[in-house]
């Protein structure tokens, strides 16, 4: 069996792979231009190089791990065409994500970002108008692994949270939990909205004007999941007439997001350049996923960890 | 009975007091001039303008109620001669304070700085060194109740929490306790040593050069209890030799931080101007302290919460 990685490896990792798998060729450290394409039974990458003329070419893919969370810019009718396994690396994103949400959320609150402009003018400046998480409720559209996480952390906080999805099933992060057709009701008292939900025929666009005109002058909008939940100039009208009282985005309808949008340069929106689920540990915890997945493979099991389901999308 | 008020309310507490306590009659708005000093038999005040001229003045004092956590800067040996009861608000500060701990440990994790600072110049750059608080251990000065919120909270986030005090007595939101003599022991192994110690004889100049050069090279030295706790220079020099990663400072030895003193411009040094206990909620709570002490006060009850041990100091 040939596996293909696109995805660069440190040199210990790479000989780890091989030790432990001496029955598979491995072809580190190629592109998608790279011959072997033709006849690698799996290709491990991050999935935005995974494109139809790649899959063309592949005339042997099986197996497609994607260290990614999202597929939503993969040609996924062409996957399923060719009857290919997607399993994507879902679970490692949630501590790296809750922390960065956590991390925006307490220094928005307890003034932070003007603490930092303050030292640099050295200016001892006391006037903060800091305030306290605990007592105030969240929102967390998507409540799944990474939601969770955000949930079960905000709840340490003494948060009240609300989670928010399809289902509507009980979660134990989750102080509460509502379907999507409940969402409008109850965004009136909630101070955060924390959006972690993926790219999908229901979720892109979910969001319009009415909803942020129903939110708290104060609350705090964070969207962490995909940039088509709402249309940007929806979110820009909305903190450009102050509906609500700060926008912390990781993700954007174009990234990287283009010089001159708006967004920018607004006072109150925090741009983070879709690095909330970075961390120095990523490559190394997708590959123990893929190892163990690779092992099941070998003895033709074909039960795999973190399988994506491609009709759904995630 | 006479109480005033050298802290400002808001009317509807005035109105509330009034209400509440038709026996007592109250001075609001006084400063240490007024001359109701001489009558008031209590003194509501943040502490600063307590000294020993005030003292001289108040002839009828018996109990004075501090609105701030340490009472160091106050004459304690004349208090203690006159037989006054001090209480404080020391509680109301954790959750605050906690929260501001975990926003600049969080923020400095999972790059905030470097991420205001590229929107800033509308850089879209994703070149951060983000990393997990998950698995990290902290060391924690003062496990008392701002330094156990702290340890809880960390907990929550995974982290490993080792506090020290006088007495190593065990405490839940600590995994482990050490005492002052084992401190420089353990100092290589953890990643935050995180101080909420008060202003004492033993924990003045507790940390030395010897603590800074035991800590490891990338840890984060923060200090939210006082500034005395360890010599400037000391801070500024392991500051500059990186002996430690970065520090987060919210007290300093002389307060405001002269413009002149190089703390402001050291890169791995955050300035905070002693704002992490600040909130909106303050005053109230520092109120309904009060309001409690006063109903015990006016059945003979002298025991009272948040009693301060004038002799030693906290």
């Amino acid at each position: 069996m040939e596996v293909l990685f696109t995805i660069k490896l440190k040199p210990y990792q790479e000989e780890r792979l091989v030790t432990k798998f001496p029955d598979v060729t491995f072809h580190f450290d190629k592109s998608a231009d790279d011959k072997e394409i033709e006849t690698a039974a799996a290709i491990v990458s991050y999935g935005s190089n995974i494109n139809v003329a790649l899959l063309e070419k592949a005339k042997s893919l099986k197996w497609l791990m994607v260290a990614s969370a999202g597929i939503d810019k993969m040609p996924l009718a062409e996957i399923a065409d060719k009857n290919i396994m997607v399993t994507n690396v879902r679970g490692i994103h949630k501590t790296p994500m809750a922390e960065s949400v956590l991390a925006h959320i307490l220094a928005l609150k307890r003034s932070l970002p003007f603490m930092y402009k303050n030292q640099e003018a050295k200016e001892w400046n006391r006037r903060v108008r800091s305030s306290e998480l605990k007592g105030s409720k969240a929102l967390i559209l998507g409540p799944g692994a990474i939601g969770s996480e955000i949930g079960r952390l905000l709840q340490a906080f003494g948060v009240r949270t609300i989670g928010c999805n399809r289902s509507g099933n009980a979660n134990p992060s989750m102080d509460e939990m509502i379907r999507f057709d409940g969402l409008l009701d109850r965004l009136p008292e909630v101070d955060y909205v924390i959006s972690v939900l993926p790219s999908t025929q229901e979720t892109r666009g979910l969001l319009t004007e009415e909803h942020f005109q129903a939110m708290k002058e104060t609350s705090v909008f964070m969207n962490f999941g995909r940039g088509d939940l709402v249309a940007e100039s929806v979110l820009i009208e909305a903190l450009k007439n102050e509906m609500i009282g700060h926008a912390v985005l990781d993700v954007f309808e174009n990234e990287p997001l283009p010089v001159e949008n708006e967004l920018w340069a607004l006072p109150n929106c925090t741009v983070s350049p879709h690095v909330s689920s970075l961390s120095g540990k990523y490559v190394e915890r997708s590959l123990i996923i893929f190892e163990g997945n690779l092992e099941k493979w070998l003895k033709a099991d074909h039960t795999l960890d973190n399988l994506v389901d491609v009709q759904k999308g995630y």
